[in-house]
């Protein structure tokens, strides 16, 4: 198939690299030169500019936020130089606000506009392993199927509109912060009694909750380590906020998403900003006085 | 080894006949006479009274909350009955009050007092893949070992501080419940954009969320099914308050832990109470006036 | 009118001496005994013990807590030494649980139980202007009304069940709390953009905010002073539990109130309990990273 | 003065006829003409458009919120229509992103911008009986002061910062929110007991919390009677959610401020938007299970 690909970030290289060693043809852009080149040696034509991209039966851009989202896509001549038909796979996480108006650009346009955002951090990437939703037109995804699979462990349809997919992501995020305060205030709750976050989440997380997310962020509440960060905090937040706005647009109290934007501001208010965004877990430790001691 | 029994509840039959099982000698005591004859016909001896039952080597007890374990425990001369150097082996999720007290007066009578709080539902405690996590005296505990192992999956020793074992066991409970609200406020979240509950926890519950605390209450919160109840939601509601009291007396905040006794005293006032405690992940719904669609 | 007076701290001393000075003959008791004397000096008889108190056509009791009260009132033969007929005037704050209890204890031994909480802090009472909600049997209400009105602004029946009068009382000292935390809160926001407490205080209680609360603890709030404690924060959580338990056992969600017993708590952890209970406003301060400089 | 006015709404229009009245000369425009027009007969002169009120020598606007001023200030040439020097007075409530915008574009252009937003309902202005927060250039600030006063009780200066007067601004709707809010969870409490929102409410407002806020808005939650509305509760939800980001900009975590955030999405999906934002305090009662009968 041949794909324009835009977004060489830890996730989108990943991808690309995925979709190119399944046999794809892909011309790829991203804002700094380096990544293009390092797969330009595996096989992948270096777009000039993101309308060069564009020219393809397939696009598929994996932007970091809606802002880059919005500068690249929406300014720089993408959506026109797009030939009709091109269906536009979005693999990102932005706002529900965004994927409304890009859908609607790009209907205007001719074009098909596919949400396919992905669970799984840069090593899922990397192994091919990502779960990946999708939504928006059923034909479409159907063309595009084999080149998500390329790079997913499993390929999730989730109807026809594309908002669809990303209120998913948005909720997968939210759990998963939800997961990290749970797990914050647990370890705080026994270290009043003298049980280390070590003992309490090896027991949990070997039963009832033996899945990679309380695993993974498991062994690093425990050890105290967030340091290098596989996922800022200040980004953390971000999708922390993204949720708590797509559930205002339908008047949905988020209780806990409530806790959790007070608790990001308060870990952003002592410097955290940089570490891993489990460190959010530690707030309910500082609450308790517990801090020096963590 | 020679051991009392009492409280043939559920959870304390299954555990009982699993010990039998493994060829300890059982002097088994229930309030209703039903279930300590049913173990009478797998070897069982009946106690008479429940200071009969502590006539033995080592005491086992499972009762189902404070109140009762107060009345049987210290109400009608279990201790005064003990040998010196029994080991009672509390199973039962207790307040740490409770654990505090018993401690002591164990202490006092030459007694020995474990903590041995279990996690795991009655099908789990019949197949003996209980997670028993065990707090006290360490060379009571390499006693008890066996007779614990006939029962659990695995043991995990957590200390001398006989209440260590029990806010383990709380704070453990406390994270299942946690998990519930995120599901239920992930869940409205969706709803709002017209995903099914389904469509999402099928998703997450297969890939980062793939433990069963999200399988089993996932699948009961997509079908919106809490009858017949597993584990009462007045029983859940009981043991998020338990964890509240435990971090209270040490001075720790948990948020989220607020966020749920607000959110079950919501689902009690609606008269949820005798429902699975996984309905409390409607509450979210019914905030977000879905609760009719839902 | 004949009265025994239980409890002569520093509420109960200023309100015993008002009854004195308005013409009414007092027994009192007290477990230390210099107030006593105090109050002797001014035409009171010194009561033996409490049950000799009793002795009397009505009785008034101020007593601290529900711990002490219980102490008092049950455990020293006060209700057996009590003439038929008597009429107990409780002005203190206790929990809706006790008042159940005493209510119906009362009623068994022919006596009239009165809850009368006051609102208004020591000055008030030494003025006699505290405001007085009385409920409970309406024809000693009638009886006893002249003896409130020597110590009140104004007295507020509130219905036949004693309990009325404590839901009431615990609901006002609930939202004295919350304005103590909102001052807080917003106290915080504008300090994040370079406003002073005392500025936005000084605004907002001369205006929509014009009353007592607002000014009494906004000055203290505005000046960081919480030295000398008017009313410590370890009893404003008391108060702020007991309105909790109120609440919990009609299954009434506050949310307010969660997020008030977590902030006691993160006071508490902080070591500010013999503070005045104002200082829970600087909790708000401290998340924000602001409270070196608040 | 010389004066243009831009905005005669409900508030505008009882500011700028005080302002006539102390005898300032005013060129006033609105979007629909019907207010100017009785200005005019007022002896206001009635500008042809925005740009054309801001020919003066002070500027006072009073648009209803960020999208409105945003618009009229920004969109239709007023900044370039202004002499050098004007004053530009804005009343209105408007965001702090908007305020430090409009501030940094004023200065490059030469102007001086001043934040004035005021606390009091119609009735108030009506009155000339506002307070008025002002910031900004000290010198202007001298200037404009007679004109404030012509429809203030009192002026409030708060330093050079604009940004400060909206940040009081919003922490002052802020706490009336959180008194609303308060006042619902209190009512729902003894409502639970029997007593009635009407019976708490006139206690309290008649002693601690004897302030407008507590007594006006005490009325209409006592009474159940949310219309007509004075204050739209969609636009006391749009003043707690700028309070929200005026706090999260500087990482201060509003925990009461979230509690409201959810409430007021609460009282939107049940459909009371249109409501006075008072009826905000109906779903403490609604959570409890009482709406049908509170």
């Amino acid at each position: 198939m041949n794909v324009g690909f835009i977004g060489l970030g830890n996730m989108g290289k990943a991808i690309a690299t995925n979709m190119l060693r399944a046999g794809h043809q892909l011309r790829v852009w991203n804002r700094s030169p380096a990544p293009a080149r390092e797969l330009a040696e595996l096989g992948a034509e270096v777009a000039a500019n993101p309308a060069d991209a564009a020219r393809a039966e397939v696009l598929v851009s994996m932007l970091p936020d809606d802002t880059v989202a919005r500068s690249v896509l929406l300014g720089q001549g993408v959506l026109e130089a797009a030939p009709s038909g091109l269906v536009h796979v979005n693999m990102a996480t932005v706002s529900i606000g965004l994927v409304r108006e890009l859908t609607e650009m790009h209907r205007h346009r001719g074009l098909k506009y596919l949400a396919a955002p992905v669970f799984g951090r840069p090593d899922l990437a990397r192994a091919g392993k990502l779960n990946t939703v999708v939504a928006g037109d059923a034909a479409s995804i159907a063309r595009v199927e084999p080149l998500l699979l390329a790079t997913s462990a499993r390929v999730w349809p989730a109807g026809e509109d594309p908002a669809r997919a990303n209120a998913i992501k948005l909720a997968g995020n939210f759990m998963i912060a939800c997961a990290l305060e749970s797990m914050g205030e647990a370890a705080a709750l026994v270290h009043g009694y003298g049980v280390s976050a070590h003992t309490l989440l090896e027991i949990l997380a070997s039963g009832l909750f033996a899945a990679p997310v309380y695993q993974i962020y498991g062994s690093m509440i425990a050890a105290g380590k967030f340091e290098p960060p596989g996922f800022k905090l200040t980004l953390g937040f971000k999708d922390v906020r993204l949720a708590l706005e797509a559930a205002r647009a339908v008047h949905v109290p988020l209780r806990f998403g409530s806790v959790l934007n007070d608790n990001f501001l308060e870990a952003l208010a002592s410097g955290h900003g940089e570490l891993d965004w489990a460190a959010v877990a530690r707030v309910p430790l500082r609450q308790a006085g517990f801090e020096r001691s963590a």
